[in-house]
């Protein structure tokens, strides 16, 4: 049986797990993909402190070589967890391949970014197709983008691209935003947003990387427009049903736990974007990944 | 005026100013002693995820290089800091050499571990004198260790270095506990563990490094106990008198706020170890700059 099971191999659980065998303890990590999780794919990362510009997948493997030094041991499968309520309460973690015990587990799953599935939009992918704003928004300090989304998220990534970058274009699907009024008083007076309503995405354009993006207006006649990068903000996909059997979810399905990162199963602990939070950066998912790894340790030890 | 002004240069005033320069707005940085804080002191730190076994001072300074090159403007002193609430509110931060403007202001001061002040202390921080159990403790695996306190923060390093280490030694100026039932029953329990009372530290011995620990007891006499690490647990002092006028603090002086970093004083925010959190690490510093930076950029914007 070991200690602690970490279920996701992004920069929480291999901080979780990291935290976990430097305290001492037994600890398995389990990724269904591929270590690093979302940081994985960014092809520049220059927010994470400490790090000079780096891409992504580096940064994953020197945190996955990290953890793996300090001796956590690690398998591929996608998990699911029960409890077993005995005399020796612990954790029954199964994968497709194999099923293993712990007698602590954390959660850190991540969330995906929903695509809008269009041409030139998974090729164009960290090549000017972008999904978080404070994360890359830097890199396109005084080019005209394009954000595409009509709910709180787009919203505010408009207006935080606003300040960074020449000009941005918000392409909305019907002519009404989903956000709170407040943030859509701000875009409308911001003179450095233009908003496009019943604009349907066709296709993402570019070669080695973003020239512009085509949309179909409501008879669907068809506008190119130039632009050097496009954020996407439709929505987020945390991957906790699997979960909901043994801890709380929010109605989004986060699990829910404060900046303590206990959920309401004792013993099994969530860090990282998987869990109900603001903000999403790599920089908050270590800090999840220190006190769950922490966390799980002196739950360990009290047993 | 700038956009924003960090009070204190450690991992979570550098990551702030980071995330608030990329944001696109001015910053300026305001450190009293040395830029990065207490994890320039020290020597080895191998639990910041993505950085390989590294010396504080090169982290420190890869942090600082990071946020100047990004475009965060630096300066010295100590700061104090005022609200100017009339028709532009704004706060007005003064230092010994200069008086400066901003709308937003983000507190970053830390901590300072109490120290014992006997001979050898000074000399031997980060050669096996030691402040905290979770940075420090995995170096001194399969050896044995002294710690001194009687709260709750050094039985919790007692427990913690009993998982890793071959002995630990706690050391209590008196013959009574100040910490939890709970904890004080499970030190109690543990046969890694051996309790000394009435025991006050003379001297911390060794040369290039920890060889040993030199206390007297009730009446004075001196008992030499050998051991590779002394964990000084006596308390944490934050730096937070300055900052009473304007935002609340708790009882034992750190910053009120919760995971959103948000003070009291709308407009003014706090990240890292000076906020009211229960686990302080280099990981929970930087998650708390993000936030901070990227909250206090939103401000701004929303002026």
């Amino acid at each position: 049986m070991y200690d602690v099971i970490v279920i996701g191999g992004g920069p929480a659980g291999l901080t979780s797990a990291l935290y976990v065998a430097r305290a001492g303890k037994s600890v398995l990590i389990l990724e269904q993909n591929a270590f690093g999780g979302q940081m994985a794919t960014a092809p520049k990362i220059e927010n994470f402190p400490g790090v000079d510009s780096i891409d992504g997948a580096t940064l994953a493997n020197n945190m996955f070589e990290q953890a793996v030094a300090h001796g956590v041991e690690f398998d591929m499968g996608s998990a699911t967890v029960s409890v077993v309520d005995d005399s020796t309460r612990h954790f029954v973690v199964t994968t497709e391949y194999a099923e293993h015990q712990a007698k602590s587990v954390i959660i850190a799953s991540g969330v995906s970014h929903k695509h809008l599935g269009v041409d030139g939009e998974s090729a164009l992918e960290g090549k000017g197709v972008c999904y978080c704003a404070v994360c890359d928004g830097s890199f396109y300090k005084d080019k005209p983008v394009v954000v595409v989304g009509d709910g709180n998220s787009a919203v505010q990534y408009a207006l935080y691209l606003a300040t960074i970058c020449s000009q941005v274009t918000l392409l909305t699907w019907s002519n009404k935003l989903f956000c709170d009024g407040e943030l859509a008083q701000r875009l409308k007076v911001n003179d450095k947003i233009e908003w496009v309503q019943n604009a349907t995405v066709q296709q993402i354009v570019g070669d080695d990387c973003v020239t512009g993006v085509a949309y179909a207006d409501e008879i669907g006649a068809i506008t190119y427009h130039d632009c050097d990068a496009v954020f996407v903000a439709i929505g987020q996909l945390p991957h906790n049903e699997t979960f909901a059997s043994v801890v709380e979810l929010d109605e989004r399905g986060y699990i829910v736990a404060g900046e303590d990162c206990k959920t309401t199963c004792p013993g099994i602990f969530v860090a990282g974007d998987c869990r109900t939070k603001s903000i999403r950066q790599c920089a908050t998912a270590v800090g999840d990944g220190a006190v769950a790894g922490f966390s799980a340790s002196m739950y360990v030890d009290k047993l």
